[in-house]
């Protein structure tokens, strides 16, 4: 990375250089210069065009898995390239540990992303949402859900705070459902993330188009933007505000995602008092999200409640815990903190900080000094670590005023209702945490104060082991909240790719959507051939393939020889007057267990061949009673085929009916099976 | 309903009549005065705060499932007032088969969303998203979504065209979901929604402060939204971008919904030629769709694409038909197509004709003159149904002037990508349909054009006698549509009530977890009781009951017994050389359903109890296989309780594993139990 020439944005196809010098960006901890950023010369419009153009068409001829499987290929590819990302990491301020967390916490969200596309979506490119919905009586006429990617590019804003996880946790989710991004850093720290996307397009392991990257102002960006496009923002809630009211995003109804940083709560509860592991947790947790990433996060502790009657025992004990804090260069290890990410970042603090102690007081640390090891306090943008105590929770200030540092205020509450009202105050939180192990307490909190949190941590002994703590958003966590934190919804496994699809309704007659889909649908054709299904390799089989078996008697002794072998010798199964007095069934009956073992021994195909394994059943349903003497046929249709990529195998899903002589079906499920791929050199 | 005072409103827990007189409004037919509308007087802020203390309580005291069962009362209350909605209805300019569309389609939502509540949600205040996270590899730490209503007022803005049905499809999922509703009904036609809303405040159905209506302008109504409110919006995509930018509802992020009336198509394929069914179809669909409500639908077809080489015939056959449209009073059981809402309603959609007619020519009607039955064509706000052709489909108008009435526009296409390519023209739609049975075709203009549409209907022989049509939004599939349909999802069956609800990431360990939701979660504390928990009454079951069960040994005389007794002779289990060759196995081992059906021979408690049947299994899955001479070990616990309203029973869904004595799961499923109540009179 050149510290001299401006940082390059990749767009179209290629790296461009700005032509002109543009302004420097500087060291956090040194006050040297790391980069220059210019974002002269980038045609914006041609950017987007591109991306809808070439990234779009070549990542929607990918399947899910595919996607998925590039992320997790981008992710190892990544993971050898760590070390070079913390050492640049640690000139934004970042302590190695504050590093760990961007760097590893981007690299866990492409490996999560990875996994889930593989385990949750299909081997497709479209995605069915929720089940068939019939339409008519008749059922020629049903309904479904498609999820199909938006035809644009998504356009992520970043903030400084997370250069290498907040392009990352936007991007792998868009990549997943087929959209193309277009990588906005944000200024600050740009230079950390334009070295990531260069070393992910070095790779070449993304489609051409997939991904770009603009370095400096957005500029027009927004001016040329469709309906298909979406925008993705991570910043302060002001500049959510301008960019939600750009009159082509509100003009055309463009999507778009808000996650500002909020005024986000820790609550201790009543039960936690000194000497309890939740009263130490309460500290320990409240100094650490004070201190990591000096406090630049957007889910850090503001406000920290705790009982009335408490306040000054958790003050002390802050108190006590911040002292031992050391502040510095975060190259060296002593470093507990490092700096801020720019010296203009560290006034707006301490503005901040004025602001907030109208209200209270500041019980730890001075905005003006603080002592530093290894770095010139001065040159560097160092903060102490600041404790405010507001004693009138009431105040308008601590619920509004947001420090973007090493700050937050303690305040009292009354009792638990007190402690959800004041968590409202914040007007929409990222995260908030309850700190208790009392259930009730608990379950009052949480349940009072979730319509106002996209996440609540309950952080108590059972937990803490493992707990991510307060700060954390995790990749299958949604992350967002509502309000003041900007309405918006990322991440949270899938739910964070659908955000990046349309879904539509599909209305059909049953073998059309059966075409459309790709699924086999009730209603639809079901293939009878010579051969069985089960013996056709993966590649031959065809959804709707069926094969009817039997019908088979089912006798009042093999009832009772079921009965008596297995050990249920229930009462509907056995005693003809008690079965009578069952509200269901009005006689003996066959075990429901039995009913599926004569089915799967009626369309089992015995010798080896292409069936490997049947490896479990779903959404199965006693639909109605089977009675001693009667006959039961088993019809099964192949629904679903879904190839793994990369082994020799896929699974196959098939609809299973169990019906009587009378057409009563009195079992329905779905049989779930592994299918071996034709091995090669071998005939269909 | 009185034809001279205004229209009242029914805020702060009593109907409020204005002070002044108010604006006449005008019966569509005759042009006589049916109401008058003023919102003087109405304290807008108070009328929020009231739905906020008084009705969101009293709503989120109810479970899900008593929610919809109001619903479901509600509903039959309704239908015995249909014949006074339609009679008022007749004044808006509908016919009678036009009421039915907005009150029985209506009321068709109320039902739907009482069954789907009961069917799909739990019967709880708290709503569960999705299925438990581990987020530790200890299993102490695990997350899950709780969706929780907002703590606002749904404040819902609706069009003049549905007065009925666009209310209730609002109120409906918001009631669901436990959020109070403010209804704004379109000065056009209030008349016919307040008095919808009269009957429903008469009946005392609903919880009060739960349902409020807004009679005249918002007037300041939106300035008191706060981070917890929502607004539901219906109409013009100039006033949906209008409310959009509102300081409040950008300031605040508050959620707000448009859906907004679009360009829609209707795709005739290449395979309907003239004499095919699908030919026939088409044509129909869009006489239909131009003259039902006087074309005055969101959804309605607005562009009619046909090939190229086609359109002559298509010219001809709509011509034809619309020949044969009789408009006039309708009153008068002759008359097909009525009035258009107001005589301004028809200016407005004269000068969207005149510019329609730059791009294309009239071919059928005349916008200033219309043959009338039973009224004056003139004091009636009567329209000819109006055909244009357009043979440069390029030009931009057809694509993007709504003249909102009897209009619509025949445009040529080349092919399918064309096709697909003229239908994204609409820059989002909210319906769009594909007229044709050639799955080929089908599927690639339904894939190609599903990201920029909400709703895709595919007509043929196969649907037709069952279908609802292009123009028919339905409870359970979701209506809105991207960019200039507005970029909102409304319906949708559930999906529509979560858009009323917060998603909250909770994180926590597994008791806690399970404390908070009401449901056992993996890793929560076990409860083993004296008494086997089949023997308990629904109300005596804990979340978290035990039985552990076991072991029994299966011996390979087991699994041969099976074999022979089910025909379930697969090689794995026979064929110890065969089933070594296997990769998932490595020797013979026990079927699936044996291994089941001995874990429900241990579990079973045998004499009749409150346990009254096994309706079901979900999520089985054989995760390792059972080798002869293994022993089986089964544990039940108690995972979900749902009582069911009005019945003596509800459903218990139990956690099981089948474990072999090393430790090894072999099988987890969940199984679906009908647990009775106590009877009245017996003692727990």
């Amino acid at each position: 990375m050149g510290t001299t020439a401006p940082l390059r944005s990749y767009v179209s196809g290629a790296w461009q250089a700005p032509p002109d010098e543009g302004v420097p960006l500087l060291d956090a901890v040194t006050g040297e210069q790391v980069a220059r950023l210019s974002a002269t010369g980038v045609d914006r419009a041609a950017a987007l065009e591109y991306g809808r153009r070439v990234g779009g068409p070549a990542l929607r001829e990918l399947t899910f898995h595919q996607r998925a499987l590039l992320l997790k290929q981008l992710a190892a590819h990544l993971r050898g390239h760590r070390e070079e990302l913390y050492a640049l990491s640690a000139r934004t301020g970042a302590t190695l540990a504050d590093s760990k967390i961007d760097v590893d916490g981007g690299l866990g969200v492409l490996f999560s992303y990875a996994s889930k596309g593989r385990r949750e979506l299909p081997n497709d490119t479209v995605l069915v949402d929720g089940d068939v919905e019939p339409l008519g009586k008749g059922g020629t006429f049903v309904g479904r859900h498609l999820c199909t990617p938006l035809r644009g590019v998504a356009v992520q804003i970043n903030a400084f705070n997370f250069p290498v996880w907040g392009p990352l946790e936007k991007f792998a989710p868009a990549f997943l459902a087929g959209m193309p991004s277009l990588v906005k850093p944000a200024p600050q720290t740009a230079y950390l993330t334009a070295r990531l996307i260069e070393l992910i397009i070095e790779s070449r392991i993304l489609p051409e188009g997939t991904l770009q990257l603009l370095c400096g102002e957005p500029g027009d960006l927004l001016d040329h933007l469709t309906e298909q496009d979406l925008v993705a923002f991570t910043g302060s809630a002001a500049t959510a505000r301008l960019l939600r009211t750009h009159p082509v995003i509100t003009g055309r109804a463009v999507r778009f995602n808000a996650e500002a940083d909020s005024l986000n709560c820790s609550i201790l509860g009543p039960d936690a008092t000194p000497g309890t592991a939740e009263f130490d947790l309460f500290v320990k947790q409240l100094v650490s999200e004070m201190t990591v990433k000096a406090g630049q996060k957007c889910t850090a502790i503001r406000r920290a409640l705790v009982p009335a009657d408490r306040i000054d025992e958790v003050a002390e004990a802050v108190r006590e815990r911040l002292g031992r804090v050391t502040v510095g260069n975060p190259a060296n290890p002593d470093v507990r903190m490092g700096a801020l990410a720019t010296l203009e970042q560290r006034e707006e603090v301490r503005r901040g900080v004025k602001a907030l102690a109208d209200a209270g007081r500041i019980i730890f640390g001075d905005p003006e000094h603080v002592e530093v090891v290894d770095a010139d306090a001065e040159r560097g943008a160092f903060l102490s670590p600041l404790l405010l105590r507001a004693d009138d929770p009431e105040r308008a200030e601590p619920h509004e005023v947001e420090a973007f540092g090493p700050v937050s205020t303690l305040l009292p509450y009354r009792d638990a209702d007190h402690a959800v009202e004041l968590a409202a105050r914040g007007r929409g939180s990222l995260a908030g945490s309850v700190v208790s192990a009392d259930p009730g307490f608990v379950r009052h909190v949480v349940l009072g104060a979730a319509s106002s949190h996209g996440r609540l941590l309950v952080l108590n002994a059972e937990d803490a082991g493992e707990s991510t703590g307060h700060g954390s958003p995790l990749p299958m966590l949604v992350h967002g909240g509502p309000g003041r934190a900007g309405g918006g919804e990322e991440l949270g496994g899938i739910r964070g790719v659908l955000h990046h699809m349309q879904r539509t309704a599909v209305q059909a007659g049953p073998s059309m959507l059966s075409a459309l889909t790709g699924r086999w649908v009730p209603g639809a054709p079901r293939t009878e051939t010579d051969v069985h299904p089960f013996r056709k390799y993966l590649e031959d089989l065809r959804v709707g393939d069926t094969v009817v078996a039997g019908p088979r008697v089912v006798s009042l002794e093999d009832i009772e020889h079921f009965a008596e072998f297995t050990g249920d010798t229930f009462y509907a199964h056995m005693d003809e007057e008690a079965a009578r007095r069952n509200p269901f069934f009005g006689g003996r009956v066959a075990h429901g267990y039995l009913v599926v073992s004569f089915a799967a021994g009626l369309f089992v195909s015995p010798e080896p061949g292409p069936v490997l394994a049947n490896y479990g059943l779903e959404n199965l349903r006693f639909l109605a009673p089977t009675f001693p003497g009667d006959e039961l046929t088993v019809t099964l249709t192949a629904k679903q085929i879904t190839p793994r990529e990369g082994a020799d195998y896929g699974e196959v899903r098939w609809d299973t009916e169990v019906a009587r002589q009378d057409g009563v079906v009195v079992a329905r499920y779905d049989v779930l099976t592994l299918v071996a791929k034709r091995p090669e050199g071998k005939e269909a």
